[in-house]
């Protein structure tokens, strides 16, 4: 081709591959058979020996000579002498000089022998050599992908060894100075090089062989050494190179030197980053290094080449209907995988989008499935129809209670203990605002949320005012206060303090953001005074995790997220953390399970383990 | 319970199977996260870093502490010396003193720092700590089942050892005097034990750890020493009987001496004689030793219980409607898993019934798919919808030319060479008649035939008779002929001698049987005359194995299968084996492959180098 191309779609970069990946060739390796499921037959396999590979009696009875038989009738016995017959078992060998297998109800033992009262037709209950293979039978073709079934016809045909296509082997090259070994402890700058072993993990699910190289720091030589020995060890290379804009270009670059680069850049969102080459006939990947654009880019790209290679269809993700929660806009100028949420509320499946960020690996942990906006649509209206390629198993949504409010530890200890019930207890923190609004739209089953009514009494003013006839379960009374460093080192104690210091605030309709605002409005502090009061965070962790991080000085958050990142606290307020649902959900079998547990003292001795919880008004019920 | 059952419903079976297995509760073990695809996880596991773990830049461009940039305006450019920003690229650290990222298209550098013209808002272009994992998150919860894209979340998340539930440990104990091991050159009488690791091979399949046991002969102590031993170490244990009736009644005394049998005889075809014990608490199920039987058992009771003790659901295989081709009595004792072949023929996909004895191993292999005929009906009529799991991948039933008639070795060659081109040759073998009744059914796209005319020419007249309008595609002029052991002890030359000796026959309908009858007619033999004739085997290559294995002294049979066996084989008669097929198959892409390979010359040398075949017509097409 020799024209290299810019941000292609994914069909053409799939055709392009396609015609790159022709001439790869696999060669073929010896198995034991006895461990051969799942490879597929280099050529094609006969019996060696057939099966049976001796005449079997198929009842259990005597074996005899047909002739000798035929004057017995009911009314004139014929007696067969001992040397005449032999006592048979099924699958017992017939000795060639008989013919034939009496069942045992026809005979009648006697003195010296047996007495038959009928004759034996030739060759009757006899089991002939090869009647399930015989010997020079094709056993398997070639290209025939071996099942736990054919292991049995194999190996009764005597074929111990098969001839199968070598596994692809895949080289992973991880690139970046910033990158450290999963065993090694990151310094402040570094990253932990996950992406490798989850390339590993895909590429060992396909069927493949991954062969991971070391790290390689951003050095145009080490990397081309690197990739040339991986060229020649493997029948395709994936090159990982670091997020880091600013010195990714070396990849690049070796890749020029070395062979042809054929494409850099498809239309795929998250995944844009994508690059194909060829080095001598020898398929090399650039795989970004954004973990879920790499995921996308592995799932899309490097698994049809790894396909095509194999010469096999792999066997698609289930989809499933829903309906899209919100609208969602998505650009002209690429499609987009979209991750959602799943559940079924009433009784349409609902897929809730989740962040669209390509840096966050938990938006694809916590996934359910993909939505893919093709790129001539600008995006999907909440409502519409959208098939979802599911990444869980299919029968978990049913029994999955959907929760879209506050966060807060406790609903992580439910969702495990729902988990062990064989529950699923999805959860999506957008602060409590976002929960009433996400019952509003019908996408959640209940909101946990904390939110302060003028009156001073929690969570019944806000129902009432956006939800109208619906339920409040009381879950637990916590504590919110400052975090703050160890020590203390900046003294702060009250709300005045903040405005010499860097805060770290919430999101906006967020409980704990509401309740900073009620207590600035209440000691007169101005929050354009604050630094850091713009500075959103979106759960009590991640606030917690900037102070720890001495990139922020306070923020206001539950004891139970200070303790978890070692911090101070100055308690503030005691607040309620309950759930809010509709009135129906009182007879779901999900919110059942869910009731059933934050009654259950496992879940009071777990949730008084953590320290900073009230407990006593747990489970009792409130119809707004 | 206390209750011993007999013969009871599938759905009875996993019913007290369930109960059974309540009580089994598997442990937790440690593994490294890199490697744990695909295992469940046992508790809980939470972050043990943030991920990103220090505040980082999102940009390329300069940190600096955003009060140094207030004043700065389009027309009031602020310059900011070197001591006042650093350089950073997208993921690098940001500084604690520092609270902004400025891109590097805002920022003109100038001597000894740069200018910028816009004030920067605080904790723009910055990744705070925890973005996508805060310290104390939740990763995973309990039973999770792990996969590619959360082992990326763990290891992000620090989390290099992850708990998951230990594998289900499967002991298999294969008993039986008459099994060798594979590795072993059976005797007559002996058979090959490849029931064990086809067993192994599914439970692998399954997520669990098989554990197989030496072969124990029939011995009540042996078999009862094993399974104690099993018992100790496996959560459960599978004994596989030896098929031999008469000597498998230790594996049920062991059972009831060592603990209690719970049922015996399951309403399923094949797979009758499976049962369920539990010994202290660890279930033991009694597997026939017919393969096919095994198979259904293993598929449809031991699965049931593994999966239920993995607390998982399995992915079914895929289903497809499809057309039965013939009528199907069934008892109405039974289930009845009946296995079928899948082709396209017309728009309709048929399933066209194989084999049903419970020892063919091969029926297993040839199938592509299982009906379940449920005990509570007396069959499928011809033509009925019937819904089909289906046991090879889908897309490939399109890519299917089914073949029905008679069988030779050069259909094999076809098929394998089709195999190479991205198709399937399904071939199934019941002789010429067969075939071309077949091809009335519209249960086939071709059939083989070699059906000699009383005009001496071959299958025109055949096709003329049955099916009219059809072509004849000529393939291979063969050699029938008379295939007796190494020598020809017997003397045999003529169709006179057959009467002397044990002949070994063909079915009805085949053109081998017609060949036969044609020329005792001739030499004026009477076939009553004749021991065997009667004896019927359904291809050349089983006639040719009774003949190898003695237990037979004639056939007749194409010399290729003579070769096969090392038989000696007296010419009788040459042949023409040619495929008949309706005209509208001219234009199917299957068949343009079927037909490119008979005529390539690949085809050729592979069919010249086994011998007895002439190629002068192959490919000429007969318009009938």
């Amino acid at each position: 081709m020799g024209i290299f191309l810019n941000n292609i779609s994914l069909e053409e970069a799939k055709k392009i591959i396609e015609e790159g990946c022709r001439t790869l060739e696999l060669k073929n390796e010896e198995i034991d058979t006895r461990f051969s499921l799942g490879r597929t037959t280099y050529e094609p396999h006969f019996a060696m020996i057939s099966s049976p590979h001796f005449t079997a009696s198929a009842m259990d009875g005597i074996a005899v000579n047909y002739l000798h038989t035929l004057e017995a009738d009911i009314t004139k016995p014929v007696f067969l002498e001992n040397s005449k017959y032999e006592v048979v078992d099924t699958g017992d060998l017939v000795r060639d000089d008989f013919d034939a297998v009496i069942m045992v109800e026809d005979i009648e033992e006697v003195e010296g022998g047996v007495v038959i009262r009928k004759p034996a037709v030739p060759y009757q209950n006899i089991r002939p050599i090869g009647e399930d293979i015989a010997m020079g039978t094709m056993v398997l073709p070639s290209k025939h992908k071996i099942r736990a079934i054919d292991i049995s016809s194999l190996l009764a045909a005597g074929i111990n060894k098969v001839s199968v296509y070598e596994k692809i082997r895949v080289g992973i090259i991880p690139t970046g100075d910033e990158l450290v070994n999963v065993w090694e402890s990151p310094d402040k700058g570094q990253l932990i090089d996950y992406n490798s072993w989850t390339f590993a993990a895909m590429i060992e699910e396909w069927g493949g062989n991954p062969i991971r190289y070391d790290i390689v720091g951003d050095s145009y030589e080490l990397i081309r050494d690197t990739l040339k020995r991986a060229v020649n060890e493997c029948h395709m290379v994936i090159l990982n190179a670091g997020s880091a804009k600013g010195r990714g270009d070396f990849t690049e670059e070796v890749l020029k030197s070395l062979g042809e680069v054929k494409f850099h850049g498809v239309s795929i969102k998250p995944g844009r980053p994508a690059s194909f080459a060829l080095i001598k006939d020898t398929p090399v990947f650039g795989v970004p290094g954004y973990p879920v654009s790499a995921f996308f880019v592995m799932d899309n790209i490097v698994k049809h080449a790894f396909f095509k290679v194999k010469n096999e269809s792999f066997r698609e993700r289930e989809r499933v209907e829903a309906y899209i929660s919100r609208k969602v806009v998505s650009s002209l100028k690429n499609d987009e995988f979209l991750r959602v949420k799943l559940g079924k509320v009433g009784q349409k499946l609902v897929a809730s989008p989740l962040g669209r960020g390509a840096g966050v690996t938990m938006s694809l942990t916590n996934a359910d499935g993909v939505v893919k906006i093709d790129k001539n649509h600008e995006g999907i209206e909440a409502g519409e129809k959208v098939m979802v390629e599911i990444l869980k198993n299919k029968s978990n949504i049913d029994k999955t209670l959907v929760s879209i409010g506050s966060h807060d530890i406790v609903m992580d200890i439910i969702s495990d203990m729902m988990n062990m019930e064989g529950y699923d207890l999805s959860s999506s923190h957008v602060g409590s605002m976002g929960g009433i609004m996400a019952l509003k739209r019908n996408e959640a089953h209940i909101a946990p949320i904390h939110l302060l009514g003028e009156n001073g009494i929690y969570n019944i003013d806000y129902v009432k005012r956006y939800l109208g006839d619906y339920v409040i379960l009381k879950l637990i009374k916590r504590v919110q206060g400052f975090m703050v460093q160890k020590g203390n080192p900046l003294n702060i104690n009250n709300f005045k303090d903040l405005t010499r210091i860097r805060y770290v605030n919430r999101q906006k309709g967020s409980g704990t953001r509401l309740l900073l605002d009620y207590f600035l409005e209440k000691n007169e502090v101005d929050k354009n005074e604050i630094n850091g009061y713009t500075r959103e965070e979106l759960t009590h962790l991640t606030v917690a995790a900037q102070i720890a991080g001495k990139s922020g000085d306070c923020g206001l958050g539950v004891l139970s997220a200070a303790i978890c990142m070692n911090l101070d606290f100055i308690p503030i307020a005691n607040e309620d953390y309950d759930i809010v649902f509709h009135k129906s959900m009182l007879e779901d079998e999900r919110f059942k399970c869910f009731y059933k547990i934050i009654t259950s003292k496992g879940f009071k001795d777990k949730v008084m383990s953590i320290g900073g919880y009230d407990l006593e008004d747990t489970g009792k019920i409130i119809y707004v």
